[in-house]
């Protein structure tokens, strides 16, 4: 099957390659990229036969919006765009309105599976009309690990329900790494545990905590030298914010996955604020002795 | 290997039936086990060899502390005894010293993996003293899973690691459950979605969340009759509350782990005293509007 | 000085007794109440002289803006509102709008003390234009506490501040709540302590967490047979939802917040989904028993 | 009434004049303070006339267990022990058999107030037989606010049962402070928000919020100079762990609490373990950036 590809990056042009490893013809586009097989969006959209699928993956927010602008224009009716980036779900809502004018489909696809995802497949969380959905389910089977679609793929509902769901994914996968983390730093506090790696890799096979995050710990945590020069800053990359927010508009308690969403937020701060007031208090109430200011953190 | 295996329920006669399969002389009892191959602790002893090998697979607490007691008595200097139980380690030294009297020694071992470890295998978490634990290998290689030891066993440290280690494993446990749970609940409380059970199928290959959890969950909400009868009432069982009182004790946060080990506290609850007391007291401040009883859950 | 006042429910009639004690002009009108002083919303326009200063007080949303929209098209150029309910601060923007295209400016103003602030006094928080609040201070000096408006009164910045830092005072206040809910049902677990509202009592003077609310929560729980009928349900009104949200855009780690509004969440639920499926979960792996249905709450 | 003294620290000699200005005959001693009225604690109890009552202000833990094995020494049978100081309530049943070879009694009494109890008045929580209680009263009316006795003692219970209220009622404050923190950094991240301080001293009379604590906030935070030099640094005296401790082993959720402490967790450490591992993983699987090491703080 024909596709355009819009966006090079690390997931693009791993889908890119898999997707054409497996029969697909596709037409790739980044003007940031040397592997850009064409030099504009518009010889993007005259190189496609009709009707033409064209596939976004760019950052979320302005750059996705962009494009999908752009695509309002020079496609044409019975054209179809896929969305394949983190966009929030309420924006899916705009983006579809601005295709309709010009009577395209939008279909957002939800993508995990990082920069592994080109050699073990991807999973994909889809919305959407059912007939668009249906039309694009060969280049969804190419992306999904082989053999493994009914595992990895869904038609989650409406547009908007793919975006949906890989949100909440997100904001689960926060909630497992602070877990393992937790954990990871209990075992290290501990004398009698001798060799922390090593703990961590014999939960990797038979146990109950068996997962791929925890394999990825373990070579992380095994390689010494960089893990010694990691930092514990870690940035958000506003799904978890996004998750918490439904779970706001839901009424649903989240108190896992706000903690380690909360987690990152305070491992970014020199001095948090509120200790500092938290440190003033005691010392006015107590007589505490109070700490006068570190450094701040690079 | 000969081992005597004391102790025949869910996790003790799977145990056994691994290591018989792959060529170990087992010789098991259990008081309350029909499958019991000897009808005493003694005769149990008997039929052993010196030096001996005896395995405690028994609940944590005071059955592990009788067990331990009684073969104090029976063992002589030289044999050994492994506790395989979900034991506190903070009590291993207690056993250690009770066994030390009569030249006995004791090796704790964390087991994981439940029912499925028959035929999986299990993970392993030991500590002891590294003659006794090199002594115990072709057990520990037996019941781990096939071609798999170095991921799947560890050798974590002197007399109390290895229990430490299944301890902390467990309240990692809490926070992963919990993690999807809270997805698992977004996830229905939104109309976009319109086949729950489907999206956390597709989370289980490819995914960042993929994780032996996963896929037993997935089977869990896919069984609709059954999760239909499920009530949200979850116990604890011990290990939970010593991660978090570890977490206490080095002073490590443990944010998520705790709030999954609060949330099943919640759970048990037919009403919050705590969330009566917030009740009376905005109907005090606010004039807000107080709801009387209802009735208690069963 | 002359006021209009919007809205006569538990709020507005206990400031328009205040005022009219203090020797203001209080002009009110409100729909559904028999106390209303004039009979429609035209008429208390046409009974204020100009410059005018209406106060809204009615319920947040779209009753204070249905409000707005009809005294942006019966007052004049310098006639002012003031914004007296839980409006959320990115509204007031929006609410300005309206108003300026008639020359008519907005204060917003939150305020707390809810029933007791008639006889005790509010607290103010007031945002908008120095002109129009200094212009206003005759009336926020007779609302606050006699001889405390240094005390109880901001004005904390330009048009929203008002609003915004009442919508934390909220958020911190959910905070306070549960923490002395927390402490309460820690008390009245232990069996050491005999008259829990007692202890609570002895708290109440000379202690570190001696508080207006704690003297409130006292109160509540010392009258047995009142505190015997309340169920744990607790609602929120949306400013501690608010409260989280603003922490996510500023990525300011709030875990007391946030718990207690999740606390209240929980406190809603019948049966939790969450914690259904975790049982479902446990029960697969470790065939833990699962408890069935209980009957719903209320 | 006459009364000795052990421990003349910031609590104890706070407590001396305030009970010599009310009239009692308090022999104070305390070997590190130059205020001390006698040379030696067996010159303390020579100086009393029996039956002694003894009330020790010494650190909890070993201090406090050192003064009550030597009081068990040099006291008599009747002689009384009071312990003021802030002792895990698990210990006092271990001192009181210590004390009862001799027949001596013991009360435990947590006492609330910090530097400000001198003037003010302390708040104090018993524990101990209601004849010893009884009999200490004169000592207890003195040491209490003013005429409000009623609100500001307790005799909470058997022995124990002080030390429990008083442990809460760190646990509680805890929770306090975090949830005014949490504000006052929100507050501080808003730019709507002129005047932070100003804020807060709004909220201080006729709001919801109002309370001591936010009154030494507004205090602390208002003097610029001195909030700047403080670092958000915050130790934990002990009692907030037990605190959580208690909750584990009654199944009490609180995670308010428990947030609270984890914050002063966190606050202590330069970079977090747990922290760098989730920056790891992240990495690995994402390829997202990883930040190197920052200088360690001080």
């Amino acid at each position: 099957m024909q596709l355009g590809l819009v966006g090079l990056g690390r997931m693009g042009s791993g889908m890119r390659r898999r997707l054409r490893r497996r029969g697909h013809d596709v037409i790739g586009f980044d003007p940031h990229s040397a592997a850009s097989d064409v030099t504009s969006l518009e010889a993007l959209v005259q190189a496609l036969s009709v009707p033409r699928t064209v596939w976004v993956m760019v950052p979320a927010g302005a750059p996705t919006r962009e494009v999908i602008g752009q695509l309002s224009r020079m496609l044409s009716g019975g054209d179809r765009v896929v969305d394949g980036g983190n966009t929030r779900f309420t924006e899916d809502r705009i983006h579809a309105e601005i295709l309709a004018h010009a009577d395209i489909r939008l279909v957002d696809c939800g993508v995990s599976g990082g920069v592994w995802g080109e050699a073990d497949g991807y999973a994909l969380m889809v919305g959407g009309h059912p007939t668009d959905v249906s039309d694009l389910m060969p280049i969804f089977e190419a992306l999904c690990p082989d053999g493994e679609r009914a595992d990895s793929f869904v038609h989650a509902g409406p547009l908007g329900a793919g975006h949906y769901a890989k949100m909440v994914h997100n904001g689960v996968e926060y909630g497992l790494m602070q877990a393992y983390a937790e954990g990871f730093e209990l075992l290290a506090a501990e004398e009698l545990i001798t060799d922390v790696p090593a703990v961590l890799r014999a939960w990797s096979r038979g146990t109950v905590v068996r997962s791929w995050l925890l394999d990825l710990l373990v070579d992380a945590v095994s390689d010494e030298d960089e893990f010694f020069r990691v930092s514990g800053y870690v940035e958000d990359s506003g799904e978890g914010r996004w998750t918490v927010e439904e779970a706001l508009r839901h009424a649903v308690p989240v108190p896992v996955i706000s903690a380690a969403l909360f987690a990152r937020f305070a491992s970014r701060q020199s001095d948090s604020p509120a200790m500092r007031a938290v440190a003033a208090l005691r010392g006015r109430f107590g007589g505490h002795p109070v700490r006068t200011h570190r450094p701040p953190k690079e």
